[in-house]
């Protein structure tokens, strides 16, 4: 076994589900593209990682809820644009021909494309490592796509 | 799309890669079985979510480091077999057929079948969510696999 860069560590563990999260600022809505993600329990508790560069950032801490949309391998076109385009200047649901549907208990809404969407509240931030905590309130699946 | 059951919402989370999380408690040596990791940054930070209700949580807090492994589809069997026994009464590393590989910064094992391992230090650990953060140390990766 060979040593290997430690810059590129990190593409070990990365390798999770690529998400897609959503939220509405009372305005407009926005997607951003989210790799760092991770099971904290199984009420459901959700941890994401993201910080003050990423435009939805403020958003998230603000309104305090978003939703978690689960793409398929045929969304990666889709994921891959949301995940290098800003908020700032585009809406993204027109720009990649997502379909936003309004959820139950959150404002952010679902993205009718994706394979399954989840409601969240941020429960808890922890500024010293930007990590978001998220308690799921509701959840959707896709039966058809099966 | 129809609503899921919120109970099994974690499993849409859940897939990233499985790894195996080594320490050693200054007397010998464990292993266990996490699903629940999430790099944290580049530098490389991750974090993965344990608890009290694991042995190995004790030797973590207190050992301050642990190795964290990636296995591959062909470990499939070791890796829910250290899932799914407790270090309490079984020497996993025996049991299982993998062999440990001394490190260079942490008194914790490599796995030698593994594809990769990452030398962890334990930065900083989160009660009330129960999630550990460790920084990568040294990372290696075996060639020969490819």
């Amino acid at each position: 076994m060979r040593r290997m860069q430690l810059s590129k560590a990190f593409t070990l563990i990365e390798s999770g589900p690529v998400v897609l999260v959503t939220r509405n600022d009372g305005k407009k809505n926005n997607i951003m593209t989210i790799s760092w993600t991770m099971v904290v329990d199984f009420t459901p508790l959700f941890a994401i990682t993201t910080g003050p560069w990423n435009y939805s950032y403020s958003a998230l801490r603000e309104s305090a809820e978003c939703v978690i949309a689960i793409p398929t391998v045929d969304l990666i076109d889709q994921v891959i644009g949301v995940g290098t385009c800003s908020g700032a200047d585009t809406d993204k649901f027109e720009k990649f021909g997502l379909t936003p549907v309004k959820g139950k208990h959150v404002r952010s809404p679902l993205i009718k494309e994706c394979l399954a969407n989840i409601e969240c509240k941020v429960i808890d931030i922890i500024n010293r490592h930007n990590i978001v905590v998220l308690e799921g309130v509701s959840a959707y699946f896709d039966g058809s796509r099966r």
